[in-house]
């Protein structure tokens, strides 16, 4: 079941990239059924416009959508779907159909073709920025050009991968006082 | 404190950035005194020899030593030492001893000048590998050629920033059955 979702202003998209947490990344070409895969390398580049990179490997089918589309979405799960978000990092979208096999609810984005995830936190409509070091390092500059927030599960746990099934779940949150941004 | 580090294979590097901690980064510039800022804006491009993207800003005082050395360790802290990783954020090494401010132990490194820091999880020392993108997006490149680990560590929890001083605190840990590196 998926909760409400509400728009997140973009100057507030670093506030949930950049705590690290594993993320999943769909992708829609035409014609063909949306994917989605999990990832794990990325960062933010820019507050607003937010720019976010992220590291998507030449194997992946989700690397072809990207090259392709230049569009895609980033989710980030809330950490009672860990079972769900290692699944999908364990099999490939050219034999799957994901959305179908791990009951994730694709819910219509604004800006890119590529589908929202009903259950996450939050949602990113992204455009491919910048491909200049996707041959160096698979690394491709993503424009957020839309935000979702799920209100209900603002303050909903993420994960972090520590390679191979091994995650933390975010515990106590702390407040330090800060001019960091 | 600190207690005693031993070296960490670099193909071990990546579950200690992967997680999306907030890190130290340290920097020397010979003739003065060593320099330390905090960082969140990082990601693993490479497993192994590992690779890391990060952003330093311009306007840091970072910025010109690791244009100057291309030398540098990451340094992941452990969630006790948040106070400290927020004051070292709110300053600058421009008018600021933050190593004899702040009460952390630096430690000679083995690849460069750089100092370890002695109450860290990890220390990576790195060197720049890539500036191209420094000029669009102040991402640098590094490559990491020798970590340490401390095993009296090796558990201890992450920071995680979310803006303005708001941190989680890495909590339960989990694991779930992955072929996932």
């Amino acid at each position: 079941m998926f909760a409400m979702m509400k728009e997140l202003p973009l100057s507030k998209v670093y506030q949930f990239i950049e705590p690290g947490p594993v993320v999943l990344l769909t992708t829609q070409v035409p014609g063909t059924k949306p994917n989605v895969m999990t990832m794990s390398w990325l960062m933010m580049l820019e507050f607003e416009p937010p720019l976010i990179a992220c590291v998507v490997a030449e194997g992946n089918y989700s690397f072809a959508a990207l090259q392709k589309q230049h569009k895609c979405v980033i989710a980030v799960p809330p950490a009672n779907l860990a079972k769900i978000v290692t699944d999908i990092g364990n099999c490939t979208g050219g034999d799957t159909d994901k959305f179908g096999s791990f009951d994730l609810t694709p819910l219509p984005a604004s800006q890119v073709e590529a589908p929202l995830i009903g259950e996450a936190i939050v949602n990113l409509e992204c455009r491919v920025k910048d491909s200049q070091m996707v041959k160096a390092y698979n690394l491709f500059v993503l424009e957020c050009v839309k935000a979702w927030e799920t209100p209900k599960l603002k303050d909903a746990p993420m994960l972090h991968h520590h390679g191979y099934g091994h995650f933390s779940v975010d515990g106590e949150r702390i407040h330090i006082k800060s001019k960091m941004r």
